[in-house]
């Protein structure tokens, strides 16, 4: 039984890499299958259609940048600083956010499931920025304005560097939006 | 003279509202022909190439945004006052940025001369949001920060409004940001 779960799990990480690189509507099975290595059989036998194995690859990869960002905003240090460390990682803004530039591709949107994948990647997100944003001390409808504005910076920065072809855009965008925390807060307080 | 004219104005309308609503790699000239309502000969006359069309499209689209944009950040009033009218003017969050959207869009980007064209809208608006928050007091570095920071927020709250299906996400976004301009332009002052 090893290998056929074997199997599986290389042709979810092989749709995965395939998605980032070039999205999911110009990915076809037949890709997938030369990128795994599996035979033809194990594909049709794990996802007997095109939207099975989309959804797989999807939830995998919504389900481990949830819990990437949850690591980092959970914890001792002060909320502030939890903020700032989600907000300035390092991001690979070549190829985009894996799951942002979901939103602009057809396959994905025009597919309830699918779509409705990557809606719980942003409101998981949501969710947990709003918590952090309160634990820093403002009020819930302040704390979840600015969890959105938090999230529509990181996702507006990857478009910004895309369309200027800077990875620079995404850091200055951050920083404008860093710069203004503090004050902001102590305004609050 | 004044028909061919017209007939060229007619395809790059339809080859607008087309890119607008399904982007430019979806858009067969064939669509843009059926919906302008000219004949084949006027397109291939106008148009001898799909790069010839999409390059007039994009750069009227590029140049209408810019100008309605610099409208509203121009003028007497205090430039808060203006930035504030950017974020908030409202914004059709079901199709997306027709601009930003495009970074996503292969057919776009792995053209040399179209993806000049797309970064060219969002250097433009760097250029003009970075004056107006230089004239409310910041520095140079921080005025240009904020200013990607900005439209960040825009582009990303298209993002999250498309990904939650949910067009107040925009809304919030701003929110969350322009209740932060204040706070943190006073500490600067």
């Amino acid at each position: 039984m090893g290998i056929p779960n074997e199997s599986r799990e290389r042709l979810v990480a092989a749709a995965r890499d395939l998605y980032a690189s070039q999205g999911v509507g110009a990915t076809s099975p037949r890709q997938v299958l030369a990128a795994s290595g599996v035979g033809q059989g194990s594909l049709y036998h794990h996802f007997p259609a095109k939207h099975d194995l989309a959804l797989a690859a999807i939830s995998a990869t919504v389900a481990d940048s949830l819990a990437a960002a949850a690591g980092e905003l959970r914890g001792d240090r002060p909320a502030l600083d939890r903020l700032r460390a989600y907000l300035e990682r390092p991001r690979d803004t070549t190829n985009g956010c894996r799951i942002g530039r979901l939103t602009s591709d057809q396959a994905v949107m025009s597919d309830a499931e699918l779509a409705a994948e990557v809606g719980s990647y942003f409101s998981g997100l949501v969710e947990r920025l709003t918590e952090v944003f309160g634990e820093a001390g403002l009020p819930d409808g302040a704390a979840s304005d600015r969890a959105y504005a938090a999230l529509a910076i990181v996702q507006g920065g990857y478009v910004l560097s895309r369309a200027l072809a800077d990875p620079t855009a995404m850091q200055r965008a951050v920083r404008g939006f860093v710069s203004m925390l503090s004050p902001a807060l102590e305004e609050r307080q």
